[in-house]
């Protein structure tokens, strides 16, 4: 997306203090290290989200060192600037788009890996390492990072940690907090604190890390990050199965979930997905005549194919209309390959697209996906909907035209009414992604005023001026 | 422990403002539930820890629901008098302990399971819940509680959560915190917030769940709880194997924890342990030439007996002097029964004992076993480690007599060299038992003061007036 910076958006002038800002910005870390070139800040100016009202930063600040980010800080703070820390500017809620005036402070340059401890299965890394960088590196150690989000091969750490990014094998490995053990991380003010353990368990003081983790740049810049890898899992097996009926899907997803199987991956797409994905790759072949698809993975070592076999008997038993077992790592890739061509399927199909990520518990997906159906059709916007069903966590992705206003007035109230029926089915309005600006308004509806309270004074305690990316997230 | 409050120890008069705040109670809750009566207040004065004053509370209350315990913080709040609350007092560290003055909040009779959700695999419980009987309680509904802490007989899930406890089967199901879904927390004011998401997934707001799991009573007081439950494990087996040496054990440890075989429990006990236990129970029979035990458990659905195969070749490998194969459930449990008799074989030698909760990256932990062996020796005073040493977490046992005054001098002596060690290894002074009173001076060697006053920051955020167990934890 680019703007013409010389045609109908005029730039708004530096302030003095934004010039201030700039003269000890560059004094503090380098001219090299401090952009105000408008098309590259316009450029940096947005995440992916649709919500961006392309404003204009003061600088943009590309940080080599947490002490740099400590003297960015420090002069933010004295003279009271908002701080928009960004990773590779993948989130799709807005938590990463400039705000005008403000420091944008790109973390992407600090992206080495400082070391991987075999012994310890930890590797400690800066927050601009690209997710899939850090899988291939512990791979190399013999290890493993199991968190692998849509955005794997684009995303950052620091982003993922931002955001508590999630992905397909959450089911099984959990979410990115649970492998964060400590960070360094620079407090609005510049001072700069290490939270957490290196050790595997640790109650010392009150649980900092897990607050940073999600906190979507509000409470302090992440600069270093000590993360606990897995061992390798075994070679996996899987299974894609389809499904009558949605109810026959989600029944066999409720029973493969819960079963002592434990399954490593366990995603549904609904009929409208099926189609998009045959439509983008027809190699994909997927029966369109199903109403929802599974697929499920085991990686347990010594155990996947006997999983597998479970796995199938519990779809069959749910009246699948057909069973595609993967009896390799290699075929299993394959199913997961033809899940992730949903989203650029949709794009391919639409242009544009909204991505919901609402989260129930299991047992009330169905009456969620009822609701996804219903405003599919009351608003006239198509939705078609994947989701890590084993973690009851559903992306409906509503398509748009931005040609046509219209289609994204449609597409904006599907949004809207699935996260307001959402949170009474006691969902949330999000499950991995985050808040950022898209989703502000809904936490007012999820969150009681006491709790949004004493959400915003624990920011407080963190940022008392407000300066680290201020009215996001709370 | 008994106090004759007729002898020695004057009781305190009640001040005004003490009179006052039990008058309010009363009205407030029902005298039935304010107890004054200095016998109770005395033996609920203290947990399971050493160092308690003996402090005389103001009044005990037993509140029989949420909004009792907001009833009593709205008036200690208003009258600034400390908090404590109490679970089971099987806290080793003084954190349920009372301060003068202050109202005990026993949150033990507040003990019902109020609902199992098999679909979402999910229980809902009041605080005072046993550990056991929410296990109990889960196997009845084919479900699994897996976090069994040492106290788990006594300890209630309040208590656990307070502390964030861990226990055995952690290495492989993680600890207290990483089952909470939600807590209703009742906060410093009085006024009632409910945190975290009903689903697995949610990442709406910052993580206020995991700040409170852990705190130990300074942020609130928990009400309720969901937890999430885990399926049936499947039948497990393990294995016994002794070595000649500590170095030899840590080795096959290390092997074992960082295999792909993922144990779900992995013990460590060293020679003085293997002899008491002994000693407490003729029928462990283990051999006591050997420097140290490891016990290791798999309860991976049809793979535990080929993980234990890997061990014992991991075992022999590593020169173990003999391997005893555990080939069910029960003869497994009769292994970790074995590891459970620890503590009471050493109260049972020595009378009284500190236990120590220290925590190191695994690779540290020959040179921490280094270090209390050394500790031991240099102050005289007897120390049995037994570990959750898949999780790099010791529990080294000093041995003392309340007869004689020298014998406690030289176990503090050593439970704090013991401590400035670990903190120096990279390690921290407790891994899952809390910080209390006990470790309150360690914890300004194991923070940066920044990162101290940014806890205490963060605690003003909850209870500005500081009346949540003032002075412990931080």
């Amino acid at each position: 997306m680019s703007i013409n910076v010389n045609g109908d958006t005029a730039l708004p002038t530096r302030t003095a203090l934004q010039q201030e800002a700039v003269e000890r910005l560059v004094e503090a870390v380098g001219a090299e290290r401090v952009i105000t070139d408008p098309d590259v800040l316009l450029e940096h100016g947005h995440d992916m989200s649709v919500d961006h009202a392309d404003a204009l930063a003061a600088a943009l600040v590309r940080p080599g060192s947490t002490e740099e980010v400590s003297e960015v800080l420090r002069i933010a703070d004295d003279l009271v600037i908002p701080v928009v820390p960004q990773g590779a500017r993948t989130g799709v809620v807005g938590a990463a788009a400039a705000m005008p005036g403000c420091i944008l402070l790109d973390m992407s340059g600090m992206n080495r890996i400082l070391h991987i401890d075999e012994a310890d299965q930890l590797a400690t890394v800066q927050p601009g390492v690209i997710n899939a960088d850090l899988g291939r590196a512990a791979r190399e150690h013999g290890l493993y990072y199991p968190v692998d989000p849509g955005s794997v091969h684009i995303s950052t750490i620091g982003g993922n940690i931002a955001t508590n990014a999630g992905g397909m094998r959450c089911v099984k490995y959990g979410v990115t907090g649970d492998h964060v053990r400590t960070l360094t991380v620079v407090l609005a003010d510049g001072s700069v604190v290490r939270t957490g353990h290196d050790s595997i368990k640790g109650v010392a003081g009150l649980d900092l890390t897990r607050l940073i983790v999600g906190s979507e740049g509000t409470l302090g810049v992440v600069t270093q990050a000590t993360i606990a890898l897995e061992p390798l899992p075994g070679e996996a097996a899987g299974a894609a199965a389809y499904f009558p009926t949605l109810e026959a899907a989600l029944a066999a997803a409720a029973e493969a979930g819960a079963s002592q199987h434990r399954p490593s991956a366990l995603e549904m797409l609904d009929q409208p997905s099926i189609r998009a994905i045959n439509a983008y790759d027809a190699s994909a072949d997927l029966p369109e005549d199903a109403a929802a698809m599974l697929i499920v993975e085991s990686d347990t070592l010594g155990a996947a194919v006997d999983d597998v076999a479970e796995y199938e008997r519990i779809f069959r038993a749910h009246d699948a209309l057909r069973v595609d077992v993967a009896r390799t790592s290699a075929e299993v890739d394959r199913l997961l390959e033809i899940r992730r061509n949903l989203h650029p399927g949709l794009l391919a199909a639409y242009e544009e697209v909204l991505t919901e990520d609402i989260a129930v518990p299991r047992g009330r997906l169905l009456k969620l996906l009822k609701v996804i159906e219903h405003a599919s059709t009351a608003f006239g916007a198509p939705v078609a909907t994947g989701g890590h069903v084993g973690d009851g966590n559903l992306h409906p992705i509503i398509g748009y035209t931005s040609a046509d206003p219209a289609s994204l007035e449609r597409a904006r109230q599907a949004f809207a009414f699935i996260l307001e029926r959402t949170i009474e089915l006691g969902g949330t309005v999000t499950g991995e992604h985050g808040v950022g600006t898209m989703k502000h308004a809904s936490i007012a509806q999820e969150f009681s005023p006491r709790l949004r309270a004493l959400q915003v004074a624990v920011k407080a305690a963190f940022d008392p001026r407000g300066i680290l990316n201020p009215g996001r997230k709370l």
